[in-house]
């Protein structure tokens, strides 16, 4: 094991440390607020988040904003200028672009969209906090060679290489494209948010530079997903554009390969809580770069109500 | 292009050699038989297969005749004398056994089966002639890191890398595991049988050897699937066990990977008429080996009525 960089501080969820997997009961609520009359959600829609650990929200946006928003994904797509920079990942085969991060930073479309009110009312809510960015970007996969991203937890990585404490974070997924069940659509274990699994295998150093375009450590065993996918199933996120695809930090999900001519794009926003910040990774490597994680000036984003 | 080893014989359907795709209506009928009271399917089925180029066939098995079809080949996989052959095909990453060619002739049991009368006169009857076996297979997707398959047309690798003359064969895919929408189902093109797409490339010498784990030459530009598939969209074939999926030779056909914890297998029979014995490639490569494309003392199998 490396030297623990981050002193002695007690890591509830440890990961990549141990020589065989381990399971670890969540240790934190999935939802924060008590006061359910104050949700922005049904009762019913509360009640399937807590039990499955995602939601499927279709009516959230309007036709005219979905539209807005895959024009803006286009342009960015198609800029030399942001091709060219380091928060461009592209396909390990094709060189064509998978994944833009920053997006909120590098366009002020998006920015508003990652703060519009009727998002961030949500993520307080569940989060039980105010809440700012941890992470953005723009997702492409391309119709043809489109290519499979393995099962994996986001908190697992974003605890172990960006220093995230605890289960409290989510991300919002908005379809930018018809899913289906043929293009790779996003892939959900349910039920999965409650246990951290913990990974075998150490991470190597600027492991992001790759793990972005295939994730080889902090990828759970075969045996765990195998328990895990006979217990609770498989769901598909297969919906039309403008579906948000709310998920909790520790949800399992990955995605098949591509082969039709269909494209599968989405904006994907995650949400930490303000007390939630992060602090040094808790595998003691360096801090990957803001674009992937955000560590400096976190400022809650303007309370929505 | 290579020097013509087949002398001036006209090749109606000639593919890896323009420098762009081409576009060939079929020349070939796609059921050679016209007296529809001898035949061993019902009228719609037909109609079906005529214009989709593809059936699904559940009942033709029944639950023992399944089972003993899965114990087989589970024998097959695990023995380490099969592994070793140069008939098994293994996965690129894993080393995994992905394909076992020529089972009919490793096991007498699947020699049974790809004999077995219901399905060689539904064989005959489409294809208007006594058959034989141009080609056997037993194919294992595994779970977790089940690799996609890129689409082609078996018919354009069959005629140009087999010397297979014209579109006058079938093939039959015995499910041998659920097939769901996750575990990378094969995907088929329907009407895609009805033109026949040369390809760009030239094929490499022993092209064989890669091209089983990952067809690079013989595949289908992006402009011409696209095409294809907005006409007339991609059908899955999902079922139970011991379903025949049972397809025309230029059906244009592929799989996505498979991430989930279910294995998806299958047998493959490919039947040709013997009128449409193979000659020499037409692509002017050395034929492939014979555990791949049938050559040597050809004889039809025992007529079934």
């Amino acid at each position: 094991m490396k030297k623990n960089i981050r002193g002695e501080q007690k890591d509830v969820y440890p990961s990549r440390q141990y020589s065989s997997p381990t399971h670890i009961h969540r240790q934190d609520p999935v939802i924060y607020s008590n006061d359910r009359k104050k949700a922005p959600l049904e009762e019913a829609l509360l009640d399937q988040y807590e039990k499955k650990g995602f939601l499927f929200l279709d009516d959230l946006f309007d036709d005219h904003e979905v539209a807005d928003m895959q024009r803006h994904m286009q342009r960015l797509r198609d800029s030399d200028e942001i091709k060219h920079r380091a928060e461009s990942i592209t396909e390990v085969s094709s060189g064509d672009v998978r994944s833009v991060f920053d997006v909120h930073k590098l366009s002020h479309f998006f920015q508003s969209i990652a703060q519009d009110p009727r998002l961030v009312r949500i993520a307080e809510y569940l989060l039980g906090d105010e809440v700012y960015l941890h992470q953005t970007r723009l997702n492409y996969k391309p119709g043809f060679r489109g290519k499979d991203f393995y099962w994996h937890s986001d908190f697992e990585t974003w605890h172990t290489e960006d220093g995230m404490p605890r289960m409290r974070a989510l991300s919002m997924s908005i379809t930018l494209t018809p899913n289906d069940y043929h293009n790779g659509p996003l892939l959900l274990i349910p039920g999965s948010h409650q246990t951290f699994i913990s990974c075998v295998g150490e991470t190597p150093d600027n492991n992001y530079l790759s793990s972005l375009k295939k994730q080889d450590v902090g990828i759970p065993d075969d045996v765990s997903l195998q328990s895990l996918i006979e217990q609770n199933g498989i769901e598909a996120a297969v919906g039309q554009p403008g579906r948000i695809i709310l998920f909790d930090c520790n949800l399992l999900h990955g995605s098949n390969s591509n082969i039709t001519s269909s494209p599968r794009s989405n904006l994907f926003f995650v949400y930490n809580a303000l007390s939630n910040r992060v602090v040094l990774p808790f595998g003691n490597t360096a801090p990957r770069p803001e674009y992937i994680a955000a560590r400096k000036s976190i400022k809650g984003l303007k309370k929505s109500d």
